[in-house]
């Protein structure tokens, strides 16, 4: 029985907990140490920390301080890693906390954070979602019903003081092109939320003035959302300093390609991971490694039958972009809502099925000028009726009166 | 058995051919008339009708006049269609001509058209690519083959007059904001090149004026490039004008999402498509369709064992980009060739096979700002060797001797 | 382009062709010769060269006889095969003879060869099949439509002549114990209507007097009619003289596991394989390899909802017998034409639809004692139309107007 | 969170838990009630509740009582089942109880109870499996790793009286037929070992005497062993009592079709089933149903690249059988048993893997006479090295140094 190295009280302040931390810095202290070769457990948070209710109000999602995400378990020091290695890290698996069988999937407020179609979703929404073993539903999205994936939204390793500079110079470089755009165009460090998990004192203050905050993704994995990283997966990361320093957290029980809502996927109110490491000493410049690699489980949701919508890179105002590919499937997410009202489901409700359900999103076609073309997979069999095309048209399956609860800005 | 409607002579220029175009206009006149529920064969050109040779040389990709492409077999006329109406394309087998059992893949010179990773890749090359049953393989490339997922890159109906004109002013305006770049932001009407199937005097000269170009995908679908509109998929398209005038050209034997290499995907010398048509009358507005739909083909080669690149939106520079998914796919590729060169490979090699073989490109995180997060699946079954990281590291199987053809600028 | 080396001509009879045979037997004369490394193509008749029609009538399933078939095309000999070399044969390509894009599925009478269901399905019946493209469907046989697995039901090697004298040994033992029955246990030699291919006179007389009849898969593979060894599979034989011989015939369109109608699958009205053959010099031994060993195709048809029917070894009168998954399999598969009657099918369609769909057998238990439990694996999205169990029960689909043609003994 | 409705305690004898029984009766009372609707947890002794150990000798295996199996937990009494009833159970999730991630693998001697391949594996053996996570691997058989697909060996609901009466009157009729065979054609009731759950006194004795033994499978389900009744699952059980009586137990961690090792599967020493039931009032006249139907999981390990083994249904002497698939099946097994030897596993080590990981066992031709095509398919991916065959023969990956243990009769 492998042993859980790190615990997490969903009734304790995570601020409190010395083996979570809330940023990403060389000198925060290894929460625990294994072997290569170990498995163990870790429990984690949702990244908030409890900040979002099983409830029917939006009003958490809109007034969440997101300085304070994502709290992450960790870092767990690697004995005899270095700078240069590889961190092999099979994901063996994941599950829900027995007391926490939910999760949430919301957007933000376009003052607050937004999400990839604040434009046509500006206000805060939620939706909760049950799990029921492998599967999860939604009171407030009927009709659905999926097998998860589940996987860590953020996983990664500490990163070297040289590594964070270059992080915070060229990210703060960008904000400084349109500092007050809301939303804004990165998060620079903000030290008065952070939690550097057992860094105390001057120290403590030091490397939270300094720590990279933990929304983007960047060269050792971190906040990558990327749902195939999913139990039986397995990663390949780079180590940028002696133990590596590996943290993880942000689980996710289910989501789409791009967590297109942000407060994306179906992010799990409490969760464990159970994995390995390993090590391939020497292995970045063995294998020319800049950015984590992996291996997909051999155990994903089998859903093979697909409608898939296309978009190109023309914004609603019918301006024509050059080969932008998130424009491209902006559109396709929008066509693929408005099919989805045809069968009755709110906007609303589609937009959280793109972030929450295993869809796929593809760049389809990155070369042809002008236009970029992406597409949106939507699997059919994840609905509990026909959500196919045929000659009658569309049966609407959904009367309108369940929605997912809105809070709109104060 | 099946019609042949359109029949291509790989001995005759195509602009000969009444039954090709190589522009959008609603004027081209039906090359053929099918009733709804018909199933028919229409044969294709390669894109470029033969400009390109099975030899040792790229000189013909370096001096191609880009002008000229795509060669498109149609219109095809539905009796009974109308704007607004969805007409539903089931491609229900696509193959090689007999005497063409080869298609090329090739990157063009960054002052003639370039590619996605035109910076990197500069000069123009060319692999040769040969079918052997439902396999391919490159004399250019060793060490792998795969099963192709024969589709058109080009397909779809023909725009109404009002659609037309909005491609070509919106097109225009991007064009203003730096005509005289290189390789240019988009492709203006050209009308010395023009083939406008029947349509001959006046009445062709002023078509070929206005005629959009062929090179992007848009609202009708078009160059989509899209490797999952394979045989066996089933496709419903916007008709814009009475009679719909489906067009198809462009076949590739296989390709990576994004058809990466531009002059991409394995590029078919001569194929043909048998296809079916229905309605669904009034389609358009009962299922909100604004781009073309399509559930893929239950027929598709399962290579499910990946090696996964991921990439970020900091460009090689060091320059952070604001969730620019482009520079992100860019990155996962570079990422991906960096790594096969480990095995052997030249960069160009590399850059061939994401172009050519079935890789996957997921829009993984669209929304953890500022870094787009974007994937590179690699298909670890089409190489003939074991690609997968070891602890000691890669053992190269290929001792550099055999490349690409290159021919720089002249 | 690879080369046809052996050719049919429909309007020839089989027995005219020197190219084709329906007997084993090692001296029967090679019928081209290639070397390894080559891929060439072979043309093939249907198993019965042209015996039964595109038409509304089972007279010609009734009336077949059965000492013809199987009509295969070859022997083709390989350059410097030896016995215990292992010939690899890699099926690059099969399709339809243009002329003819369909195929036939049949119950043969129980006074006639009979079939897996013979007792339930006693006369002779007849469905056809049309191609579309990858597709087919049945005038016969409403409401399914499903993409092929091409394959050939028979392909093997040339026997040498201990092991054709260790065949015809062991099956005249069996024929012995019960010499009368209807159908019989087995078919010995049968002089008169064997085919030996090039072989004439005294030789062809004696050869044909002791070739082994083809129905039953041996040692060398011959007739295992496996769904699985379809387009890009490879396949390990046995060689057991020089030249190994290597012969090729009834192909399928697509079929279920155990080709349960016995005149079974979807029968091609004639068709052609695409192969090449490489040698492993030795190879029976250093594999320890009986009977062929093969590797599956990447490309066959992802049809992944099941229903799944199970049956175990009570006969239909309630006896019990000793774990016999031949009963439990038969059980499975009345249980399942059950379940289809209940949508409006015939008995005779539901039987004609197992033998012809991707079906699944499994031998899902076999040791839990007295009781084998055999599934059968039925594809829920081969139907036009929804088959699965909802509490309402069972929608009507079908009238009962179409059914398969019948043509009881005379 | 799901109620947990049944627990076990590993420490306590099975036969003290009033809510477990070991045979079929339609007088054991219901350990627990439920609604249709709900879902909830039951937790499982492994078969035969602990009397096999995780060490190093196979003396339990030998030496084990038969029949004391299986320790099922239940009856589960739904409310409103009745007669005639489907009962729809969703298999929402199930594992490994946290204290025993283990499983093991045995042969039976041939002197007690025996397995599929008895006669060339006569003596007990024993392989321990640890869980990973999704995977296991086993000590005693090297060089392989996979992801399980855990599934209850045996589930179905009580049988009627009459039902009881014909299976207990056919099984012993075929008893009578040889009934001094060891091992035995079938198994009569023993009343002395029998546990009849809360049942008591003169109504235990009565029903013990009576009650059908756990071990076939039949019209209920009951035993099946088949892999694919996974997690995620759903399946359909004919109802033949008041409040249906569902039971489950005999957890599998994985399994080849077939279960051929008998003691065989990976078998959990300690489980859990997390369900859901609910009604199809008059299902089975509705649907047609004798056995029960289910729907396989979209959550199932991704092997997808096999080799295939042949078998006909000729015996290890020579003798020819009439269509007989448990024969060719066991050929297949034996074919691929001396093809993983050449890689350096003892005979033994192949035979328990086809019973513990994800093989394949396809009836694959079944009509043509005289002989019966099974095929044993065998996943490449699951082993360390490769497996496939090459011109130059096998590379032995074992040197023969572990090997599992064995207990010869004594």
């Amino acid at each position: 029985m492998a042993e859980t190295l790190i615990k997490v009280d969903l009734n304790q302040p995570a601020t409190q907990n010395e083996q979570v931390h809330n940023r990403w810095h060389p000198d925060i202290p290894m929460a625990t140490w294994v072997n290569p070769g170990d498995d163990f457990i870790l429990e984690t948070y949702d990244w908030t920390a409890g900040a979002i209710g099983n409830n029917e109000s939006a009003d958490d999602i809109r007034d969440l301080d997101l300085s304070i995400v994502h709290y992450l378990s960790g870092p767990v020091g690697v004995k005899g890693a270095e700078p240069g290695d590889l961190l092999v890290v099979d994901l063996l698996d994941l599950g829900a906390k027995e007391e926490a069988p939910w999760g949430f999937n919301g957007f933000f407020s376009k003052t607050n954070g937004g999400g990839f179609l604040t434009d046509e979703f500006p206000s805060a929404q939620k939706a909760i979602w049950d799990f029921h073993g492998i599967y999860t539903s939604s009171r407030h999205i009927p009709g659905v019903r999926f097998a998860g994936q589940i996987h860590p939204g953020l996983i990664g390793c500490l990163p070297s003081k040289e590594l964070l500079d270059t992080w915070n110079s060229r990210e703060q470089a960008l904000i400084d092109t349109n500092p007050t755009r809301v939303p804004p165009l990165a998060n620079p460090p903000k030290a008065d939320t952070a939690h550097m998990g057992k860094l105390q004192g001057e120290a403590r203050d030091k490397a939270a003035a300094e720590g990279a905050r933990t929304v983007p993704p960047r060269e050792h994995g971190g906040n990558c959302d990327i749902k195939d990283l999913s139990r039986g997966s397995r990663i390949y990361f780079p180590v940028y300093v002696d133990g590596a320093g590996l943290s993880v957290g942000d689980l996710h029980f289910a989501q789409g390609d791009g967590e297109i809502t942000f407060c994306g996927a179906i992010e799990m109110a409490a969760g464990w991971v159970h994995m390995k490491v390993q090590l391939i000493k020497g292995g970045v410049e063995k294998y020319g490694i800049k950015n984590p690699v992996f291996k997909p489980s051999p155990l994903v949701p089998n859903y093979n039958d697909y409608l898939i919508f296309e978009g190109i890179s023309v914004d609603q105002s019918g301006t024509q972009h050059y080969l932008d590919a998130n424009i491209a499937y902006k559109n396709a997410c929008l066509n693929a809502i408005e099919y989805l009202k045809k069968f009755g489901y709110s906007g609303a409700q589609g937009y959280a099925i793109l972030g929450s359900a295993p869809v796929q999103g593809h760049l389809s076609g990155v070369v042809d000028i002008p236009n970029s073309c992406a597409t949106l997979w939507l699997p059919t069999q994840i609905f509990d009726f026909d959500i196919n095309l045929s000659p009658n048209g569309p049966v609407k399956y959904l009367d309108g009166s369940i929605d997912m609860p809105i809070s709109p800005d104060l």
